[in-house]
């Protein structure tokens, strides 16, 4: 049977998602966890909807695992919770529905990159979650800038170059909110994400924010669709990956098909 | 001059707020960060609001310090925060108005405990600054409970004895409010608090809360006027100083003068 793990995690401790021997990652982390529980030799393996990088937090990450065993989704996440280490946590297992596949069955990612541009607002409780930026910066301005990066594009300019894999993606949503004094939310909604993009996306938005410059920089450097070394990617502690979104579950399997057809490797935040 | 600081911690690291040789303390830092900035061989000594005990947090920490310096507050505060340690932050700095005194000044304090109470809604990102109880909590009857607490009272069934110190407290408010699936505040605003008050009077309900006292049990305590061993002190972490109010400028002095009268030594969280 195919579950669908919901999880949450703070990254400062983790080596981004993806196992790697000797390191301490998060699908290390839920896997052995699951080995476990289920008391197997081998751990089961896990896939994920956003493969988030060294440093990189969530909330909101989707998985899914598939198991021979006989368990309650409700054992199943006391039991999880009950080993996993305290910087992450499961929030829900549910049985998965037919067609369910937690990274191609996914329509769109939803990150939230965290701002503090005042010392009147900065709170050391997130220091984990926010980065801290010198200068004030100008809200309106960075949306009139985000505005004219929505869409389909090829986002080359603003990823890692990796050879073969596509860099085309839709943009869906791009947009800056200041939530209280001192604290700026930057929304990032895509279909998927290549390596670094949108730490690169709000990188690109700093200058603009406090003016060095123009409002039309950043959708400048899209067009050229080369990596611009003067976009500097943001560091990875301030990004947090808040929800994954999936079609009706009629469309899964349809939307999984779709996605393995169109999309390589890269899917990363 | 005298000089309003606020400041923000974490609590985490820090044994408390209140100096103590060898030990990494609130005032401790914050004094040496005085002295660094102001270039003096002894450290200027800082009055606080409220003196919360090791682990607790603050959002709203208000102090007072006196000093000889010229500086603008502005200087002060970019200064400060370029030596504090990571965990600490000031938030603001301003010169006091006359009468002002940070701790005798003060006409209440805002305390707010953070339980979670599903594997839900539990955030590994807040995990230094939430509770985790192992039921379900019922918001209603805690703020039923909850209410038959307010006003003044002999607080003594809540508080660690001191010898000679009044427990007399007027409770301003108590109230629970579920602000998320799985995330319960607590809000306790007093004129001021004995020592591990808050953390008592948060413990006398959630026995109420998960079904396992009636909802008149903890006025039933307070009633007895004895330090109650049947009430559970809370853990530290879940608890945060998030404001401190002050009356009106013209107020201050008259303020101050009535709460040295009446007080002692006891005005902790």
């Amino acid at each position: 049977m195919r579950w669908r793990i919901d999880l949450r995690y703070d990254g400062t401790g983790f080596h981004g998602w993806a196992r790697q021997n000797g390191l301490r990652t998060v699908q290390g982390a839920l896997e052995e966890a699951l080995r476990t529980v289920l008391r197997v030799a081998e751990p089961p393996v896990v896939t994920c909807a956003g493969r988030t990088d060294t440093g990189v937090h969530a909330r909101g990450q989707v998985t899914h695992v598939d198991l021979a065993a006989e368990l309650t989704g409700r054992d199943l996440l006391r039991r999880l919770n009950g080993v996993l280490p305290e910087d992450v946590a499961v929030t829900a297992v549910t049985e998965a529905p037919a067609g369910f596949d937690a990274r191609f069955a996914a329509l769109a990612r939803r990150y939230v990159y965290r701002l503090c541009d005042d010392a009147a607002g900065w709170d050391p409780l997130r220091r984990t979650e926010v980065l801290r930026v010198g200068r004030p910066l100008d809200v309106d301005r960075m949306n009139a800038a985000a505005q004219r990066l929505l869409g389909e594009h090829d986002f080359a300019a603003f990823c890692k170059k990796r050879e073969g894999a596509s860099t085309v993606r839709a943009l869906l949503e791009f947009s800056w909110e200041r939530v209280s004094p001192g604290l700026l939310e930057g929304t990032v909604i895509a279909d998927a994400f290549c390596h670094s993009m949108v730490r690169a996306l709000v990188g690109s938005m700093i200058p603009v924010g406090d003016g060095r410059r123009d409002v039309d920089w950043p959708a400048t450097v899209l067009a050229g669709k080369v990596r611009d070394s003067a976009v500097s990617v943001l560091p990875a502690h301030g990004l947090t990956l808040e929800e994954v979104r999936y079609p009706a579950d009629e469309d899964l399997a349809a939307r999984a098909l779709q996605a393995r057809q169109v999309r390589g490797e890269v899917h990363r935040g």
